[in-house]
């Protein structure tokens, strides 16, 4: 929900005017916030005359939060200068986020822009593997002995602190730089200034690897109420960085975003839904619908094979699309509930025998509602006109016993499907709603027309 | 993903054994998040036991973090004495989130045994509306005033700062009560102690209102990256509390379990998967599922309408299942792609017809993707073997303009639909894939039998 921001018409006004000055008064009193709205809202000559006279700390926080393809606009239009000097401004991993997002010959180019301090830290960070905590990671954190006391920690946060991503979490180190403790700022701004670090250590912390993967952090986090965790070495538990809460929620959200997209049977799409370019939305949506549509085709080779009975008893395909849909649907419940409890990491795949006792009962009970709602529909109506038939009651009950074992297999299938992509490394997401639907439509007809083989013998078919 | 711990055995025996002296000192060495685990792991009476070990800050802490059930399962069993020191310390908007939970009368107890002043402020956020940020809010801040210097900012925090939630964050107010503005603990940390808070103000800071819906709140965290956001009362801007990130995060996380969960096409579960009871597992989905199911008989009534057209061309039957399902997969894709960007306020109802531009050309282009393989699939088998008889070519014709129209048709659907529902009033997650499937379902038989109709005229029909 965007609100209309009063000031975009005086903005392009003064813009029009050359107001310039007016302007960047009106400017530097704004939200980052505001002007990161404000400037995907103009159009590219005003964006970046909006973003030129922004103020170099200002520019770099807005700088952040814009949109990757506004953000390489501006890079290629900005004087080598002002390029070098926000992305030395920059926090390193959204430095190095950035960097990962361009062609590797332009980043070069802007690596080489860099300080030679801020070039070691963010060549160091892009040698993590991607998805790992150490590309999450900034080195800017603070970092204390325990022999210290609390005023002389106020002092060095007063010297050293402007660099630092968070103040609210100091960690203490050894002579070595091992990670022995974490503090709260709060413990030190509550204690008396002449007391020791040391007393007010409790050794009790919460950690990440570096080469941990960053679902498992997201997982810590979400056990541990931090804004900030440290990073330490695998081996030797030497302090790297800080990974702080602002870049987990971003990855929640986009990790969430594709669970959600994929349980919609279409790839995730990488870009907001209006950002991304039609065609690599069709694209995206192409490649399932096309896999899902030939799995589908058996289902035609199915009808094909029970043409004979097809025929004979007509009455039994007006029912073919109330049943295999109903199994569809209790699939894509049952897949999207597990998808949803093993993204929050409710179980883990070695529960898969209380999840798939949980789904027979619940599938048979729903079964048994929609058949009997089934038997009851066919009985009704036949009650009213006889379309049936004389043999209506045998019909009713197919339809009605097909339901319970196409509901139960639906529900089974949705169930175990996400355990199973799991267990084989894939994306238990990839179990879309779509994908358990098409599952169940072709296996559905098979149980319908072995039931209804059984049923009718002898009397329809 | 839960780690075992290796020391759930220890404890056990430790209980078994009656040496509590020992276990104690275990359990005070222990993470809130790890006894969070072992208490969630342990039989009832243990946990009882664990729980009463714990100091009362430690207590609190992992209280707050336990499941409703077990929360409400020691408030029953500990003393009425231990009951009110750990209500009394949790932090106001977690104690005003459990007493929401409990029965009332048993609420009216517990809030009996709250201090005077904590009564006052529980009493006070449950006046707020349910779901609005009054409800989230925590009355422990610090309040500083302009004409202070650093100095004394920090001798203030010293003395009072131990109740606040957050230190990160400091709200500067007027006389009245009014904010006025907010400052970082870092400005103040990196600032020489005698400089006046006056001078570190910009007067810039972003808040909520009391009144406020919680989705905004969320909303405006995710576009400013603050760990706490404070909020003023609705007319005077008189400051009443502030909202944290973590609070923000649960709800945040909740809603996308609640879209996720409705995208499948069941109720929202309230509970993790595995501690839903069957049976109201079973309700949460059994009424949607009906529901689908009452719509999806309109297919076979459909079919009864068309019955005569079936009985001439039976060959129409096998495609049935496939060209429905294509629509309700391109419907399902499509719902899931606009649920998701709604949530994240990617667009607003007033972008309708941005979204159905997009969804028009993308809807023929899949449309057209699918025809085609459908007709060539019809060419091809029809060239091994004539099974689709002298008219293949009308048949082929019919189900590939037929998918073009339902596929189109599914996309529409599945893109206005929780544009609608928005419109409306209700929830945009309620358009679950299932739902648009079954709508298109029965659509997508009369766009194919009037597709033959028309093109097998004279023909078949």
């Amino acid at each position: 929900m965007m609100p209309q921001l009063p000031f975009v018409e005086t903005v392009t006004n003064l813009i029009q005017e050359g107001e310039f000055f007016k302007l960047k008064k009106l400017l530097v009193n704004c939200q980052p916030a505001e002007l990161v709205e404000l400037i995907e809202n103009e159009e590219e000559r005003e964006q970046l005359i909006i973003f030129r006279l922004l103020p170099l700390k200002l520019a770099t926080e807005v700088f952040e939060y814009l949109d990757r393809d506004i953000q390489r606009h501006f890079l290629d239009n900005l004087t080598q200068d002002k390029v070098a000097d926000i992305l030395n401004e920059m926090s390193p991993d959204d430095r190095t986020a950035l960097l990962e997002f361009l062609p590797a010959n332009f980043v070069a180019e802007l690596v080489q822009s860099l300080s030679e301090e801020e070039r070691k830290v963010t060549l160091q960070l892009l040698g993590y593997p991607e998805y790992s905590v150490g590309r999450l990671m900034t080195p800017d954190y603070i970092a204390i002995r325990e022999h210290w006391t609390v005023q002389q920690v106020l002092d060095y946060i007063r010297r050293h602190g402007g660099q630092s991503e968070t103040i609210s979490l100091l960690y203490v180190t050894d002579a070595r730089g091992v990670l022995i403790d974490d503090l709260r700022i709060r413990e030190l701004l509550l204690a008396d200034p002449s007391v020791l670090v040391r007393r007010l250590m409790d050794n009790r912390y919460v950690k990440l690897s570096a080469g941990q993967d960053q679902e498992e952090a997201i997982d810590i986090f979400r056990r541990n109420d931090r804004v900030a965790l440290p990073v330490v070495s695998d081996d030797q538990g030497i302090l790297l960085g800080i990974v702080t809460i602002d870049d987990i929620l971003s990855i929640r959200e986009q990790e969430d975003t594709e669970d959600m997209q994929k349980l919609g049977g279409s790839e995730a799409l990488d870009e907001p839904y209006l950002a991304t370019p039609l065609l690599s939305m069709v694209q995206k949506r192409a490649g399932w619908l096309v896999v899902l549509f030939l799995g589908e085709l058996l289902t035609a080779s199915a009808m094909q094979f029970f043409e004979g009975e097809l025929q004979k008893a007509i009455v039994l395909v007006q029912f073919i699309p109330l049943i295999i849909s109903s199994g569809g649907n209790s699939g894509s419940q049952a897949t999207s509930l597990i998808i949803r409890a093993m993204a929050l990491g409710e179980f883990t795949i070695s529960d898969w025998w209380l999840v798939l006792r949980r789904d027979i009962l619940s599938g048979l009970a729903l079964g048994l509602i929609l058949g009997v709602v089934g038997f009851a529909r066919i009985a009704v109506w036949q009650s009213l006109t006889p379309i049936y038939g004389e043999h209506w009651l045998l019909v009713a009950l197919t339809v009605g016993i097909a339901l319970v074992g196409i509901v139960l297999w639906g529900s089974l299938a949705g169930s175990m499907l996400p355990l199973l992509l799991k267990r084989l490394g894939l994306d238990p997401a990839t179990s879309s709603a779509p994908f358990v639907a098409t599952l169940v439509d072709v296996t559905g007809l098979i149980i319908y027309f072995t039931v209804a083989l059984v049923l009718l013998h002898g009397t329809l078919l």
